[in-house]
């Protein structure tokens, strides 16, 4: 089985009607949701990374999620195995990275377990409350579809340390290889943004654009076109420099821990004010029409690639 | 640093006043309690142990240390990571595994999530309620020491497993096996006693009896005195035939997942009913004093010696 059998293995075996195993995060009705993600630093860790950005980036994955879905976070567990060998320094540098999180965000650990394994696994557990719901499958005929932050720099930044892919202007390296070692989803606007009640849809795109843009189509039943890039116009040009498909890059990426949202065109302007006020970039790269797929506005169809683990 | 000075470090990192990290769940004002614990097939599963009883483990090691502080399992998360190679038996073995003990204490699965490692990793997070908190740290000079169910038999187990010493007795071998393949603990009963109000100061025992005793003593500033074997007098007869010492095979072992707990003398019949009303067996093995420290009646000190993992 690869991994998305054996997540409906899971599913057929343990889910329940009023507890759907398929969206970003759990709510439960009492107002609290939680979310759980592991990282592990053979599949999830590129080369170069530091422990800091480690430990930072095992926090960072589920903020993302949870804000991606209004949830403010509150408490936190944390389960470690580390593997023989590990030194005392690394592991002072992982608690480091993840102290800056729950520093920046107020969030107070509460439980946590320490194992011995043939790996380096932080598995972080984040509880938080939530006002508003919002699901993917929520998008409407006629609202417009909205990413936050610059798309494409984290494909550039893996293709660069994973395949060895030479990026030539340096200001494009600086920015790629910090998207890929320091995500930084934006937090306090995504929770603002979903409590405003305008959001009809969102997920977060750590899976990749295209991935999460089909899945949002898919779950609210609906067409998607693309008729805009993801990324500021300097982003755009530095990438296309490089002899790239910018939009390429944006679309088939992933690990950018960033909101894609859809939104009435009425309350547009709205949401525009409110990442102003917290200094965020939002792009609105699309629209939502009848039928369904993804598709650019040429009539290419997106397709729903994304990573999937084989075992 | 071992395991012990991680810990520490975590708590000098994190620990904020009204939430200790050093008792064995964490318990929220709102009477929610969470608990996690990671199962690492390279660290914590003997030889022989099967797929059903690997997920079967990773759960009931969450249940023993929830129970034996009150709460009731309501809902629960896991973080799966899986080796190349794996096969699909095994994990539907595992999913089974752990099917049996959510059906069982009527647990709901409300998120999760799937990763490839270098070894296979369950983390199980379980949500509870409770309705009294009971710490580590109420042991009263006066009270008596108890356990639930038989010690001594993971360690015969766990020694054949490993060190490969040989089990003389058949049947000795069969619950020796059981024990260690199929820990049971005494989720209904531990959570009733707790509710009692009765249970001065209670700890799950999976770090081993001594441990756990000098864990209590220490909590509690008093000192606990050690005067009757944790196991029926058939068990004991079976592990002297096979020229062992069955008290040191019970103080020094671990795994057991059962309740240690202390309790007002005036209320031990109450529990030894409550007990008898859950068909469980449990021993009064000492009592409590003044002083420090974990005593054999004849003087001889309990060392507080666990399992701690080196890096």
């Amino acid at each position: 089985m690869n991994e998305l059998e054996i997540i409906e293995k899971i599913r057929s075996t343990f889910e329940v009607k009023d507890y759907p195993l398929t969206d970003d995060v759990a709510y439960l009705s009492n107002k609290w949701a939680y979310k759980v993600d592991m990282l592990v630093k053979s599949t999830d860790v590129p080369e170069g990374m530091s422990g800091y950005q480690l430990g930072r980036k095992s926090v960072v994955a589920v903020l993302s999620d949870l804000s991606t879905k209004g949830v403010t976070a509150k408490f936190m567990m944390l389960s470690f195995a580390f593997p023989e060998g590990i030194n005392n320094e690394y592991i002072i540098e992982i608690l480091k990275g993840i102290k800056e999180m729950t520093n920046k965000y107020k969030i107070t650990l509460i439980g946590g377990d320490v194992n011995k394994a043939n790996d380096l696994i932080i598995d972080c557990i984040i509880i938080g409350k939530y006002k508003r719901k919002v699901l993917r499958s929520g998008a409407r005929v006629g609202d417009k579809v909205y990413v936050v932050g610059d798309f494409g720099l984290t494909t550039i930044g893996l293709d660069y340390l994973i395949n060895k892919k030479e990026i030539n202007n340096e200001k494009l390296k600086f920015f790629a290889l910090k998207a890929v070692y320091e995500p930084d989803p934006q937090v306090n606007f995504n929770i603002d943004a979903i409590n405003s009640g305008y959001i009809t849809a969102s997920m977060d795109s750590s899976d990749g654009l295209a991935y999460t843009l089909n899945e949002i189509a898919e779950q609210s039943k609906v067409k998607i076109i693309v008729n805009n890039y993801p990324m500021s116009e300097e982003i755009k040009k530095l990438i296309s420099l490089e002899g790239r498909d910018p939009l390429k890059d944006a679309l088939y990426g992933g690990e950018e821990y960033q909101m894609v949202f859809t939104v009435n065109p009425k309350k547009e302007s709205f949401l525009q004010r409110l990442a102003k006020k917290h200094n965020v970039k939002i792009y609105n790269i699309g629209t939502v029409v009848k039928g369904k797929g993804v598709y650019l506005s040429n009539g290419d169809k997106v397709e729903k690639k994304g990573w999937v683990f084989t075992f």
